[in-house]
């Protein structure tokens, strides 16, 4: 399935895409795709929903982040190997975890803000994972069945509130609208193999980066791992996966995003996304 | 106003302690204290109700945070200059930022889970921020308006998995019961001075912590604007404002604590609280 939420932000409703992409009503199902929504009977009842009695929603509405609620919103820093040499970083030796405050958390096509005093403003086309189950010490080999589905989420950054102010990187990931998240929520029985998704994201019709989840240092099962053994894990929680090479820290000379420049990206079977850059 | 989540865990009821001590039922009041239930409007209308009408809850009953939903749990990070000098490290020029996972937050007398492989458990006491409306780019002369009370927080720390794998303190601050707070959530009202309140923590009745809130490096009012300009705040966040000297790893020979032990701690006019350390 792919799960949206359609309407005005804060006031978004449940739906479908169906199989001709055509989105349809869920609201009758359930009052918001969030939390226990994700939880694997919640999806199989609505996996068993006869799709064209569903309510076709006319109009091109908003489209907003596929998950409602405040989940969790953690984020995996340089898991793709070519990226890390970018940023002229080692590759880790183990996930480097960082939480983006969830007030980031919007549309995929929403407008993403400028911070006041923003002037490293850059861009990251990530997988987020989206939790179906509670998870603490799940191993590797069960951890998918604590996944309810996959995402894109732009990752989006102020290099210099992450890395030029004492250090820790929320600092810099965390303004409203730092994390548009869809279009969809792609339920992952729909995804053959996560871990061969082409991804890339322009901007201003330019290709900036040019990757696939294949070149992955930490791959799904190992992240959703490595995390419960730190923090439990709820239906819900969104974690989005790093980086391929191409932002713009990583230019010579670097390239940070002005007041009015349009950032498109997209996974191959998630869709995709399209952000004009607003001043805050 | 002395407000508690009373009950059991995740099923916790809303109340309020009142004059002589006594804990009274608030759940024909409101379904939860939790998100707007901290807005002014909202707290002035339970401020306006007559105590001695409402039901008193008999039993001891377990006491939970007194936020409910699922907040931001910011933390401040060195922000008492003893601290800082205990820890080894530089006064900070600015406030450092990192987010505690939510799923962290417990009552105040909860147990506190020692994780797997964890060698390095120790104790934080601190002032903790409750929010009480919508903040972004508000000023320090503004702040306060914005806050609508006050709690005890224990900012509970694994230091091996906050500071020895690859750096994002997150890591080390989010498992399970790694966040008690409370018993209650005072109003700001009851507090005359925020910045003149003793705080103390035992382990095993041995005293570790003493300090006041005077020591801060950046006062509630700087911590709040300076947040607010990098994630919008909204009510029922929780912001846990930094540690006085006295912590596990900064004595010599460093000390953490182990399944069995016992930690105490309070704040002058915010309450007491103590949990036994177990097993995760």
């Amino acid at each position: 399935m792919k799960l949206v939420r359609f309407g005005a932000l804060g006031a978004e409703k449940p739906g479908l895409i169906d199989g001709s992409g055509q989105l349809r009503d869920l609201s009758a199902q359930l009052p918001d795709l969030a939390g226990e929504a994700f939880a694997p009977a919640a999806l199989a009842k609505l996996a068993g929903l006869d799709v064209a009695s569903l309510p076709v929603v006319s109009g091109q509405p908003r489209i907003g982040a596929p998950v409602g609620g405040s989940p969790k919103f953690i984020a995996i820093g340089l898991n793709y190997a070519d990226h890390a040499a970018e940023a002229g970083m080692a590759i880790p030796s183990e996930p480097i975890v960082f939480i983006k405050a969830n007030n980031a958390l919007c549309g995929p096509n929403d407008a993403v803000e400028k911070p006041r005093g923003s002037t490293k403003l850059d861009w990251e086309v990530e997988l987020a994972v989206v939790i179906g189950r509670r998870a603490k010490y799940v191993s590797e080999a069960d951890a998918l069945d604590y996944v309810a589905g996959y995402a894109v989420c732009n990752d989006v950054s102020e290099r210099a509130f992450q890395l030029e102010r004492l250090g820790q990187w929320t600092k810099g990931k965390s303004h409203d609208t730092f994390g548009p998240l869809g279009p969809w929520l792609v339920t992952k029985d729909e995804i053959a193999d996560v871990h061969k998704l082409p991804m890339w994201l322009d901007v201003n019709g330019e290709r900036c980066q040019t990757g696939s989840t294949a070149t992955m240092i930490f791959n799904v099962p190992k992240i959703v791992s490595y995390l419960s053994e730190l923090m439990t894990l709820h239906p819900g929680d969104i974690i989005t996966t790093g980086t391929p090479p191409g932002v713009g820290m990583g230019m010579k000379p670097p390239k940070f995003l002005q007041v009015g420049d349009v950032v498109t990206l997209g996974i191959e079977g998630l869709g995709e996304q399209r952000q004009e850059i607003v001043a805050a």
